[in-house]
């Protein structure tokens, strides 16, 4: 070993780039990670924050903390600018640079409107916790407005809401705002009825949960509508303004317009002039290094990896993690002078919470759903969760909602009630 | 009884505002509760979201949902742009009107600057939810700034936090942000000594704690030394621009100063007319009704009462919820035809938190300080918390940070690390 340590810089403090620092611990490399946000977002509960049901500190951890005891690691609060390959080297929007010996862009996606991003200002996303306060606002500022409103048109266009796109995400949105009518906010209000809110999950494809095995589609389906959802298959939205939407030729008046339809890569493959697909992920080598950057490596939701099952890799966390692993140990065999196989995904399984009580997990052969689903997903989630005060807190507001349909996260902030739309 | 019921409005759902709610229950009167905001605030531990000791939610609810089970109330969340006395209508900034019989105003105060608004930019104050978490931001961004500067200079002015005010909120903000330097978050940067930091706390006054025994406010001081707090006496801040503070002719470098000094009443005053003190509290009549209004009330932080053991009683919870009982004991007699006395203040006593394991509490005879005083501050607090579950929640952030020192909502958000300042 020489005296000066090998340089590893990770971009992006997800699934992926974390999993690549913990895999490192003990090697004889010194980390650099970066990222413009100062916590790692626990996102497949991200949906529970934007519903009101989660308080954004349940679902987030200061990254530095999570270094404190890897005295070989520096965390970085910066954003990046590029990379430039030849003096191999990571820009940082204040005009600084940090230098590697390996890189690894792990800077996962936004969501994107093919080629429509005027819709976003009327159907937000949700990617950050930030996303999340904004369109936990959206949603209680909508049945407050719907209150006082007392033109029937107008009120029934606030009791109306639209999330565009039936993946986990839209299902679970869809799930919980019905729930949340239903069940938490009757009896809150005195003029309208919130058992009356129209919840309207919209999908291009044929199925709800494409990612699911069919039955568990139908199942899901099914579900969604015995709590209240109207599921829309087939018909993309072709129109989204400050009213509602156009799907299938037809104009639906809803003040609130959620989108969990598309997302786009982060801007890891300009950096390096690398090949994408459609979506701007970088195609990557079996080794998941760049094309042509055998130094560097890109992982997670930001690249396409076509190997599993003639379906890509999926964009969820595992497979994040299991790239992490992955690059965490080619690191350490280069270095200790040896070679390491290709990638090779093993999918450990889908989950998706419909409601309350109601899940879907499709493991391949064993395929769950209802209650004993919802079970496994709670205890999967509150597991994966770091630190145990994270998970008594979590488990704690579980148990509230379970038992009493309270929602203690129900709070608009960032603005009075002057909240514009 | 006639067919129509009396009609209360009351406007702002502080700790006066829901008091005299809870009181009015079982009597005949139709109550409208005006808020500006969705959420009820429990501002005493408000300082410590803007420490990232504890989440938003756990010091907040959603009104409606405290209203749920009075179908006599109805809650609007809405701002109220003044009053129309001789109507007897309060008028709402969308143009709509709330007719009363008897209108109860416990608005509240913001922050001060004597003056000098263009010093809120640089010093921002303490009164809401959204206030708490800029804050948080300020504070967390200043110590990631601190890591990647090298100027040492400018380090050190990163590293330096100004706490205008040495009353309650003043002192809590000073001590905890200490104990974060000191505790919570050594051992997570590289760069910086976190324990560097310098912690300055700037009184006009005489003395820190006013409100307080005279030997409670002195070891209030030596209890802030001894955690690290510098304390600044008899020196007003002359001047506080964005790079730091002058007082007592001096210029101190800080790219964080908080505003803890000053404040002024909501305009209450101003919408009736009414006589008012240098901040504009309302000078109520012994009733607690607006002189030349006797169907309107004003309780809480704004107005001012003289009573109190020649002292003026101060702008505390316990107060505020004195008041509001009284109005409602005042309402309820005088629908029954009859007449009460004037409104009399009992002083329960003082309590601030000045450490981890460190308070003061004034009884008047009987006065506390150390590790008891803590306990019993701790225990009075969860215990006015509102709901088992708020209740669980924040004893069991308290036990995380007085075990590990551990602060879970250490969450920049509002922007990425391309923060302003």
């Amino acid at each position: 070993m020489t005296a000066k340590p090998h340089r590893v810089v990770i971009v992006g403090a997800g699934f992926g780039g974390l999993e690549t620092t913990y895999r490192l611990a003990g090697s004889p490399v010194e980390i650099t990670l970066i990222d413009r946000r100062n916590h790692h977002l626990f996102q497949p509960l991200l949906y529970q924050v934007a519903t009101a049901s989660l308080a954004t500190s349940d679902i987030a951890w200061p990254i530095r903390h999570l270094m404190r005891a890897r005295r070989e690691v520096t965390t970085l609060f910066a954003t990046v600018s590029g990379v430039d390959a030849e003096r191999r080297a990571v820009l940082l929007d204040d005009g600084s640079e940090v230098p590697y010996d390996t890189l690894v862009l792990a800077t996962g996606v936004r969501h994107a409107y093919f080629g429509h991003d005027e819709w976003e200002q009327f159907a937000p996303g949700l990617k950050t916790l930030e996303d999340a306060t904004t369109l936990r606002r959206h949603i209680l500022v909508a049945f407050e407005r719907a209150e006082r409103e007392t033109d029937p048109a107008r009120r029934a266009a606030r009791l109306t809401f639209v999330i565009i796109g039936a993946g986990p995400t839209g299902v679970e949105l869809a799930g919980t705002i019905a729930e949340m009518a239903h069940h938490t906010l009757p009896g809150d209000f005195r003029n309208i009825d919130t058992r009356k809110a129209r919840v309207v999950l919209i999908e291009a494809g044929p199925r709800v949960l494409a990612g699911f095995a069919d039955d568990l589609s139908a199942y899901a389906q099914a579900s969604l509508e015995k709590i209240g959802v109207e599921v829309v298959l087939g018909q993309p939205v072709t129109e989204v303004d400050r009213d509602g939407v156009v799907h299938g030729g037809q104009r639906l008046n809803a003040k609130t317009r959620i989108w969990a339809a598309g997302v786009r890569a982060s801007p890891a493959a300009e950096w390096l002039n690398a090949p994408a697909d459609r979506a701007g992920r970088v195609e990557v080598a079996d080794d998941l290094t760049v094309p042509g950057h055998p130094d560097v490596f890109a992982i997670g939701d930001t690249v396409t990896i076509p190997a599993w099952d003639g379906k890509p890799v999926p964009g969820i966390a595992p497979a994040a993690k299991q790239q992490g692993r992955y690059v965490a140990n080619l690191i350490k065999a280069r270095l200790r002078g040896e070679k390491l196989g290709p990638f090779r995904y093993k999918h450990a399984g889908s989950l998706a919470q419909i409601g309350k009580r109601l899940a879907v997990i499709d493991f391949g052969r064993v395929k769950l759903r209802g209650a004993i689903a919802w079970w496994i997903w709670g205890i999967a989630h509150i597991y994966f969760l770091i630190g145990l005060r994270h998970r008594l807190a979590v488990a704690l507001t579980w148990l509230w909602i379970y038992v009493r349909d309270q929602r203690a996260a129900r709070l608009i902030t960032q603005g009075s009630s002057k909240v514009v739309g």
